[in-house]
């Protein structure tokens, strides 16, 4: 079917790419227009102006944050005065709740559609079209954009009718990751300073009990120090942490482990890890376990 | 080959049937005796006392807890009294760090030999010799009692000459699922605060990134809050946070994920949760969120 | 001198009427316009309006929250439409540092001043004169406001030439007060639970080490479970946290007892007590150690 | 009246010095006997043993933990086997609320006294006959000694008959000192970060709401990052968080910021502070707040 997909970083690329190879008619905008040339070659028809992607009865958008989506949505020109009544707009970005549950809302009134649909996946997973989508909704809507939500990956996970729904759900889900992450940098941390080899440890509990593949490749990165270069960036863990506990704020649930794994975040923030890996907030266990010093480019 | 094995509880039961099963000739012995009898028609030889039982060149202990060992070992006609110059005691309980240290140093002194061995899995998977062993301590001791580990479950990781080096091995284990119970509460309680089904989250969770068993075995657990009968006790999950912050705390590690961990085990302990699975605390964060009142019985 | 206060609140209230006792020319607005005219007896004149008040030299503002004080500043005859060029806007209320440095530049680009000038005290100690103000801002303007700062209380803290450092220091006197709270309620429900008098035990401790009123204060108000009527309510107390966490993220410090202590905020508001005072998460440490049944109300 | 006193470190050398200025007959004992030989110009006697020590009717003992007290008490030759029939051990220390439970009960099967009474206060407060301490035991043996307490200090609180009530208050009290030390360190970290003088801070939060001069005296400590000499180490500042984790455990009482401590003093012992002033965690806020390196022993 038709669609246009706005925001071209890594994950978006390779969600178009996704998406063309599906056999569907993809527009895509970019502010910086390369990355959107560089899809035509893929197929892509590309558009000068947001008005112009906009035309599409489904707009795809895949941004970095609420700040980003929110100036795409309302600015002159945006999303929400050019989209025709009826079209809609899928947001597939790592947004707040707060958000989501105002674009539902503005679009709405304008009597446009709108389905939050929030991926897991790195951008080698979107672009071989291996994600997992979480949808949320009207149900026609979501039945209307289905072949779309299938070309990116196996699995979908139709939340409910509200489309926040899919933001918890996304946002969950990184918290649960981000726990791993924190949990490993401790367990490797204690177990390298009572004596025991770390890569070992990590063999065994992968191959017993932990076998999630995640635990595989983030033990690793944390065994061997290797946070470079960022999969996901420490910045981008820092934001999803803080969206988790200001919606579960919200929501009066407490969440204590979220509330860890934020202050691990920000002290590695502090130390000057802006561009490395969210993983590596395992160096953080360990400098704090007096196992390593901190990066020099903290004080 | 020969051994005999000492506590036998449901692990401990569970373990004496598959070393029968491997054909080994075991001698067993409990406080209580009927347990022991209870292993004849499997093939075991009942000893009368800890003395008897300590004729076999490999002797095995698998008990609660460092006071249950500790009273095994040091009381008068008690393993270290009864054991022979060159024999070996197999410890395969989860025990602190130190009592290891401590069990290591008094057995040299004594001329016999120490292996620590905890082990993971379930008194169904010790019955099914399914378990994942991990054994510390010197290599030709390890040697010698590798067939009675091969009987005992297909993985056996070989950690170091130390013999504690297993416990922290363990105890990282277990730290790293209760955070899993932790994380998965936590999740839960906002997600379903949030609007969103907990069953369904858990669905989607465990066939996408957390797809380890244990994320979807105690996922269940606490989605249905469903914590009777205990597969493994609130208080001997509040046992191992402890052990583990004792020994992470000799070492000088700090671990902020276990301290909440180990605080939300107490608060389940007030609430008169004792004879629940540990997988109660999911219920903590449940109440915390204002979700479900406490249990009665907390006050 | 002359001098406007918009918002007449209890704080505000209390507030005005110092000013009017100090013998400044006091003009007051309050949406609901009666509790303005409740001080007319107190000498002080009703503006009609946002516009009516900003006809003052220096207009004092004293509301909840950044919303309440963002709505009277950037509305439509709001405060930056109506004050006159070289007047002075006075921010009393606790509010982020991030909306103190954009009232800052707003102001500046209108040609107006801007301080933040957040108080310590309750109405009580409004009332009598008797608050601590802590003023950001550029030293001439405050060297102006002096005398009406003066007539709020004895001590002033001039912090320096940015306003917002004055939030800063609000916020860290809150969250230390606040710190306090939740170390009373874990000691008192320790100490209760072991066996000692609470009440003892708070006046051995607030007669020897912790002298300063504000532990006897909260303390008998935990000891004796007295939560309501609210001298400054728990939703205030979580918006305090809320805004000293993201003060401090941005600045990237981790501040782990600030997101305790926000936790505990966030349980009590869970279990139904958004119209009881802060100290009331002294009762969630004593139903979070099984000592008392939670709110009815929360469940 | 007549005492003895064992244990001659800074603490017990203070006591005794106010013992002896109170008019009582005191004999000293210390395994490094030239610190009791100096208490003889005082007017002490010597005791050359702690049998001969044990002759006196009452005992107090002052030493570091509870296993410097284990050995005194229960080795051979040691306190319970010397002590006569009806006379009192009356101990000072910060101990466990476990070993003051078993010391009362082992007193009472030997037919001796025992009280528990912890002290509050530094050396110069011992000298200077100017500590506060906390006594639990039997009214009788309270009031016979209360002459003894009396040239201690100015403040006694009876506690209860119960002995190790009053280690809980102590430990309740060390929790709350330990509190402030922490949260001083977040508030001075983010107050720093953000730009604000931090001894002006201090300045104006020990003027108006803190007054306590705890808050004073460490918050000074923590702005200037003077942390030796140490006047309460960082070792008995972790001992004492373990003690009541400890304690608190057993009466199932979760404390988080007690937890918080912990990480905070272990992080501070892993960066090699062990002979600084438990003021040190102050360091540790500012480290973790990137504001400072960690200290270079730690690596």
């Amino acid at each position: 079917m038709e669609a246009a997909l706005i925001g071209l970083g890594m994950m978006g690329t390779g969600i178009a790419k996704s998406l063309l190879r599906g056999g569907h008619r993809l527009t895509v905008y970019n502010r910086t227009i390369s990355r959107a040339e560089a899809l035509r070659d893929d197929g892509a028809q590309v558009a000068a102006s947001i008005a112009e992607a906009c035309r599409s009865e489904v707009v795809f958008t895949m941004v970095a944050d609420d700040a980003a989506l929110e100036s795409l949505v309302f600015s002159g020109g945006g999303i929400l005065a050019s989209l025709p009544r009826g079209a809609v707009h899928v947001s597939l970005s790592t947004i707040s709740v707060a958000l989501s549950d105002k674009l539902a809302a503005e679009h709405a009134n304008a009597g446009q559609g709108f389905l939050a649909a929030p991926v897991f996946g790195r951008p080698e997973a979107a672009e071989a079209a291996r994600l997992a989508v979480v949808v949320g909704g009207p149900a026609d809507l979501v039945q209307k954009c289905r072949p779309l939500f299938d070309s990116m990956g196996p699995k979908l996970f139709v939340v409910g009718e509200k489309p926040s729904l899919a933001n918890v759900v996304k946002l969950s889900g990184n918290f649960l990751i981000a726990t791993v992450l924190e949990s490993l940098g401790e367990a490797i941390a204690f177990a390298r300073k009572s004596g025991v080899d770390a890569g070992a440890l990590l063999d065994f509990l992968t191959s017993t009990l932990f076998t999630a593949p995640l635990y595989k490749t983030y033990g690793n990165l944390i065994v061997e120090g290797k946070h470079e270069p960022a999969g996901f960036s420490l910045p981008l863990g820092l934001k999803d942490m803080r969206l988790v506990l200001q919606a579960a704020e919200s929501a009066s649930v407490p969440m204590p482990i979220a509330s860890v794994v934020r202050d691990r975040f920000i002290t590695a923030m502090a130390r000057g890890n802006q561009d490395k890996d969210w993983s590596v907030i395992g160096s953080v266990a360990a400098e704090d376990a007096g196992l390593t010093k901190p990066s020099p480019a903290a004080v």
